[in-house]
């Protein structure tokens, strides 16, 4: 142990590195399951059945113990979500201004009545039957109505935003299933952020005879509770004054009755202060607002003998609010009779009203305990006036939710990519983002258990995040005025942190190279899709230092390569040339050489292209011949280091000296990260076209793991045993660091999504789809939630990566300054249907060739307008000379004076002029071969 | 709802009913699933296959899911333990004088390294895989250690005191078992309490070559820890001067190495001071007591590196004590060379050293917060003392631990009968138990997660258990000697839970009927199983009193029958004549005369029982034709009640003008409990033998449920869905009360032992067997532990009158006053074997019945010694004028002057004088039908 002991323990030994990520089983058990693995294009293994991973259709549904682990959030962008669980219970409460993880309410179920005339009734918690354990020191929870009889079964399906459970028991008169969901609606910030759940159960008869039915759903008054305690009762120190009312008023023309609950414990101004109310919009219910009994297990029981009898609850008086310590149960009942053959749907609105939370996350003096005001709080009053305004407006908020389904769902994409990004697109509507007064959007990372996680903004981990930008771009604009009118200090360096309220403070470590070059790019695709030329002007002078920062931090010499400490998103700092900080230095200067041009600073896009050049070529010293590597730089290179932090997760990138937690010769899964955003926002190729596409290939075949049984690894565990994933790293020649950057060994699907997109957007289309697939394998609802992704906490943001798996296939770009859409769709290009967002507009594109006879496009607009000038398609039949046999414009006239033209294989269509089609219209082209003359 | 209020609101409606234990589906999922359910001679439908009820052999194996919840309880009386799970970590930690549902220490883990020749190393944590759900807002955490390779399957198989495990990994040179235990060797409490587990690793080898191995046993130093923090690291603000010594010492004529883990943080006289050892006998190992590195994922990167490499630790100098709020990671490897075809065992100890414990429980400020000292801190100064003890009578202690096994398991009894009485035997040795200074035992109810539940030593509820009293009958003369010379209060009145330390307070609550007469009959217990007549005479002055106090409160009128208010161990009080007290009340009484007998008081036995016999007269006005009914008198006659207490736990009776919990017209499964207890003491019955049989048959068909999907229960759950078990209480002929007695709804294992047991001991063995087999069949690894019956609380001592079901199979009975010892095998008397104990001893009885040709049985000592005058013999072949042909005593010579007749179906030798069978002896008996003259 005396000599060469930098290199010993810098290098670990052969035989330790057999044990890694090199070393594999001689069979693997996912090829000997997958008979029909098949090898891409490219020639490598793909570990699936190619049928299934292309096919289309259906979202797939879960039972039995794989319902085990299924919560489906239900609540709107920055009001918290209830989830609803597999079997149909309600769990993991989170509208109390903060992630809930496991948190439920004592006795809130629902419970079916059912009574087929001359028969005896029938109960039944509308619930599918629990699966093990049942463990629990004083027996599985009593106050999970387990105690009461419940279906047989229950099936899931889930299509974000809308969750459906078919029940079924053989024993009932009726058919019951139940639709739940919160609006959902791209693009209108209103009715995506209402705090409010929505309940249809539909009941359907299959008895003979008429049926008596009641569906009491019952509910603890929870105004007051913190959202942290675990309660197992409604005893608990923090309520007190409860007071649940029956409450009903003319609504839209139809009574709404609902239940009122409040708490007089807390002033106004308290974040604990606010209400909840269960309404339905159902014509006939009774009610007992307030069960009776208090000792032991009178109430249940009471509540049992009454409903369990007769369906419904008798009159009481008004209660008075609860004593201190304790809140009641209340519960609701429609009731309803069936004819033989006939069904119907009993409706409930479960609505909540938290307006104020607290800065319970930051330790800065400045912000620590400060109120921030919910933007549904200013909109408004109480939860009886957010279930007023969902009942009047249900059909009309449901509709545009099932348009944006419809829209979404009946695409021609793999049934798993459409999961995906549909289910992680409910990561902006979670804890993890917060809409708060005036519609600015912030948000975590993700959400640990109970507490956001981590603070705000983080500019590194929201690079990946593509479905806000795309979905609720106007949202997305707010972050660009966080990043550069907040955070940007006049040296150009960046908070990456966003400390609330803002004006406070700023956050005080150093800026992280990947984050800051992100925004850059970022701000780029904000203005290509609003074509707000003003926003880019007032948010150009920041981000122009922003940029610049590099040349007196990471990029002294201005060559266009970083070899400077380069903080970044592994939470530790990369020295010297590395394509992941690179590409997004270079992507970021081709971002800002346009955005210079278009605020009239032609010589400072002329500088940031010439120092773009110079990187582009300078980068390619890092080209091993199959993928990018670092150089990492000697010790003598690095000093001096910044200067440690106070951040307690923070170590200094050298210690004992040795330089560690870089990756050096390592096969590196975010090598390309900025090359992925820069053709994300439409700006190309920013390293040799031949380079990316092989290294996209390397990053596959050697990080794209088809199990784990063999994989050691000392970090956080995101795949285990016999799944499949993406590791952020390998080390497929050797040369593994001793000590490799934190996160190298782990799995993370926000990286996983971004590579599968890219593997897609350079034609590895069979291997982009079986790294979704690998994720969402892991996300099937025994293993793992499959609307909760988790990285560095739930409903990790990185996720949102995913929706760009979907512009990567339907080859999506737009432009809003240039007015052009484009679509090149990449998989099932001879009849493709898939969704569209263009700033100002949503739809459907289509397209269809028929061999030989003709080829029709349309732009299909759903909701908002969409006005386009060019619209440009690839992946369409490369017919020399192509004629435009029609094109009908959204009246449903002929456009004329449009023109088309073959350039490469991207056949562009210029209407002239702009044509705008507004919601409900349609725009189609219809191209013929030109025949020869 | 204008009139009959009272009556319609105590009795619900018929349709409500129609919701209750009556109805069912009219097919049962549990009768499909089994074809083979027969009728018992009585008739009753028991649903398992015949011969799988009664088969005896080997104990049922757990794979696969059924692994997830199996926590095997690992230590000592009164020492706390740490679990082993079903995979073969280490889970529930709770060795620090508290429970620890959950608790885990992390990066504490068993690791294999292993070298074919000429191969490369593999790594394996010797961990079965994990079962889903992966979850986690962080992944599945990495503390577990699950981030390297491990086995791919394990089978674990429990014999209490004995857990195994066979690991499998085709891809090992090695195969590769555990067995883990702590000593149990009934009767001697000083073996029975050390703080300890000992775990053997059994290697051997499968591969043509000579294989390296090291196995590293890693674990947190863990001094200091309070068993409550969730530790998911070594930093805990607890921690500081966590030091960890590497120690070796000959012990024996061997050497013992080990890590002796210390704290300097706390001073002596803390709960919190104490310390851990790791410790093996192994002759060669590495150690490296304290993990390098800190910053991140440092040292366990490290450790793979180091240990994966090479298998062994490099030598470094002794560390410092960790700094404030950390402890540090040790790991102990011992290493071998396994030679082709060979095998080793290499041995580990885990001892702990928490002398002190503080009352936590009580708030009553005569206690609350007071030290105990445990009996183990008054005979080790340290865990290195227990280790180096453990170590030196290593195979001393596993062979006397193995000859309880080999008694136990070597039985013919059902397996699962076995299962049943061995694993509940273990919550002696949990948190539930305290063994304190002078090996005085106290106990509460159960284990809460993180709390003892309830405290302590409460009477009614270890009315029902009879392990300790067989097993350990010192320890439970300690706690007669806590009911009577402690807690009974000069007026005779019972404080029936203990307040520690002794001597500050008696618990103020009002006496329960149940418990003060059950303290009674187990006097007569104590006595008859140790024949101390200076004990008797010491305690019985304050059990006179005790028993008599009835006449002063529950049956003033002194007719035998309890009118009065009558607080028991549902929680509740009954109120008029029942025979679940009634039966305690007579059994009592008729313990009492006997007693009072022998400590020379005729007049007193003549008085109870003419007390007796009226009371046993009167009883029978409760007999329905099916089972005995609760007499429920009107409100007037339950006037005045005692005043309120001001227990939170406790209500009154009577609220609104109604009387409820009681339970009236109801089948009670404890109806007979007091009836049971008699006949496990050996007194015979109290009520009409020919209705003790028709209720408990009545009991088993009513309340042993076949499955509980239509079994609505507003109380706690102990069975769910297609599980069997026996509810407390059900209402077969209707008028349910609205509001029936607390828990009437529940499924208590002890009550299901209680009923088992009798049934047995009334000739209904099918249906005993069954409801046995229903409580383990619901504790299968998947839905519950094994080793943890819960009911309020873990671990709960109710489930210790399991032990009862080995008596009533064996028939057995003991009364060392008389020094008789009885048999009566009924199940398999043909060729039967049983382990018993009898005060002094323990071992095996047996007996073989070859028709025609003679009979033969013995009684082999196994441990101390058994000294008996007569030997009953029942379910004997019924020869009349049997003759002996050869008695042999334990000196293997004739015994001569015995005498043998039949009485009834008894046959009852009678050796003339004192027969002692001491350990390792047999007495053996050859009966032959006497032959025609």
């Amino acid at each position: 142990m005396t000599e060469h002991v930098n290199r010993r323990e810098f290098i670990v030994s052969t035989s330790a590195a057999a044990l890694g990520a090199a070393a594999g089983r001689k069979v693997r058990a996912s090829e000997q399951g997958v008979p029909k693995a098949f090898r891409s294009p490219s020639g490598t293994l793909v570990p699936y059945d190619r049928e299934d991973l292309f096919r289309g259709g259906a979202q797939r549904s879960f039972s039995g113990p794989a319902l085990a682990e299924i919560a489906f959030p239900l609540g709107g962008i920055g009001t918290g979500t209830v989830s609803l669980g597999g079997r149909g219970q309600l769990r993991d409460w989170e509208i109390f201004n903060r992630p809930g993880k496991g948190k439920v309410l004592p006795f809130t179920f629902m419970a079916l009545w059912a009574r087929a005339e001359g028969e005896s009734p029938k109960l039944r918690v509308v619930e599918g039957p629990l699966q093990p354990p049942y463990a629990g020191g004083f027996g599985f929870p009593r106050s999970s109505a387990q105690g009461l009889p419940r279906f047989q079964g229950a099936r899931f399906t889930g299509a974000y935003p809308f969750a459906r459970i078919d029940f079924e028991d053989a024993a009932l008169p009726v058919e019951v299933s139940l639709e739940a969901f919160n609006p959902f609606v791209p693009m209108d910030v209103d009715d995506s952020s209402l705090p409010v759940a929505i309940f249809h159960y539909r009941l359907r008869s299959r008895s003979p005879r008429p049926v008596e039915l009641a569906l009491a759903f019952s509910i603890l008054n929870a105004a007051g509770y913190d959202g942290l305690a675990r309660l197992g009762s409604e005893e608990w120190e923090g309520f007190g004054g409860n007071l649940t009312r029956v409450r009903t008023e003319p609504v839209g023309g139809r009574p709404v009755v609902g239940l009122d609950m409040t708490s007089t414990k807390y002033w106004a101004d308290s974040p604990r202060s606010g209400s909840i109310v269960l309404a339905t919009t159902h014509p006939t219910a009774t009610a007992r607002p307030v069960w009776e009994g208090r000792d032991w297990f009178d109430s249940f029981q009471k509540w049992i003998n009454e409903f369990g009898a007769a369906g419904r609850f008798a009159e009481r008086p008004p209660a008075e609010p609860s004593e201190n310590g304790r809140s009641t149960y209340g519960s609701l009942a429609p009731t309803l009779r069936l004819a033989p053959g006939t069904s119907a749907t009993v409706t409930f609105l479960l609505a909540w009203h938290f307006p104020l939370r607290e800065n319970t996350w930051n330790r800065e003096p400045e912000v620590k305990g400060q109120p921030l005001r919910n933007d549904y709080g200013c909109r408004f009053a109480s939860a009886w006036d957010v279930a007023r305004h969902a009942a009047e407006r249900l059909e009309q908020l449901e509709a545009r939710s099932r348009a944006f389904h419809d829209a979404l769902f009946g695409s021609t994409l793999p049934a798993h990519v459409l999961d995906a990004v549909s289910s992680q697109a409910s990561i902006l509507r979670t804890n993890t983002g917060l809409l708060l007064e005036g519609q600015r959007f912030f948000a975590f990372e993700g959400c640990g258990d109970e507490g956001g996680c981590c603070p705000m903004n983080c500019t590194h981990v929201w690079n990946y995040e593509q479905a806000l930008a795309f979905l609720f771009p106007s949202l997305e604009r707010t972050m660009r005025e966080t990043d550069f009118l907040v955070n940007t200090r006049p040296d150009g360096s960046m908070a990456f942190r966003t400390l609330l309220p803002l004006g406070r403070a700023l956050w005080k470590f150093r800026p992280a190279a990947d984050g800051q070059m992100g925004s850059v790019l970022k701000l780029y695709r904000e203005w290509q899709i609003s074509g707000d030329d003003a926003f880019l002007r007032r948010l150009w002078p920041r981000a122009k230092a922003a940029l610049e920062y590099a040349w007196t931090s990471w990029d002294k010499n201005r060559d266009g390569v970083m070899e400077g400490e380069q903080h970044n998103t592994y939470d530790i700092e990369f020295y010297g040339p590395n394509t992941m900080m690179g590409t997004l230095y270079l992507g970021a200067l081709k971002a800002a050489a346009a955005m210079a041009e278009a605020v009239g600073d032609p010589e400072s896009a002329i500088t940031y292209r010439r120092v773009f050049e110079s990187g582009r070529t300078k980068h390619e010293i890092l080209w091993n011949g199959e993928y990018y590597v670092q150089r990492v730089p000697s010790l003598q290179e690095v000093q001096p280091l910044l200067s440690a932090s106070d951040e307690p997760w923070h170590a200094n990138a050298v210690v004992d000296g040795q330089l560690r937690y870089q990756y050096g010769a390592g096969c590196l899964s975010d090598q390309l990260l900025g090359q992925w955003l820069s053709t994300v926002v439409g700006l190309g190729h920013v390293l040799a076209p031949e380079h990316v596409g092989t290294a996209l290939q390397s990053i596959y075949r050697h990080n794209f793991r088809h199990d784990f049984y063999e994989h050691p690894n000392a970090q956080r565990l995101y795949a285990l045993g016999d799944e499949k994933g993406l590791v952020l790293c390998s080390w497929p020649r050797g040369e593994r660091p001793a000590l490799p950057f934190v996160y190298a060994d782990e799995v993370w699907t926000g990286i996983e999504y971004q590579v599968a997109a890219h593997l897609v957007y350079e034609g590895h289309v069979a291997e982009g789809l079986a790294v979704v697939r690998g994720v969402r394998d892991r996300y099937d609802g025994r293993r793992r939630n499959p609307w909760n992704e988790v990285e560095c906490g739930s409903h990790y943001a990185r996720a949102l990566a995913s929706w760009s798996v979907l512009l990567a296939l339907s080859g999506f770009s737009w432009s809003a300054p240039e007015r052009r859409l484009a679509f090149g769709p990449r998989v099932g290009e001879g009849d493709f249907r898939c969704f569209f967002s263009a700033g100002t507009g949503w739809g459907v594109f289509s397209q269809r060739i028929a061999p030989r006879e003709g080829f029709t496009a349309s732009v299909a607009t759903r909701y908002g307008e969409v006005g386009l000038r060019h619209l440009h398609l690839a992946n369409t039949p490369r017919w020399p000379g192509a004629t435009l046999r029609s094109a009908t414009g959204p009246d449903g006239d002929a456009i004329t004076g449009a023109s088309v033209r073959l350039d490469g294989n991207v056949l562009a269509i210029d209407f002239g002029a702009e044509v705008v089609v507004a919601e409900g219209q349609t725009l189609t082209l219809d191209l013929a071969q030109s025949k020869p003359a």
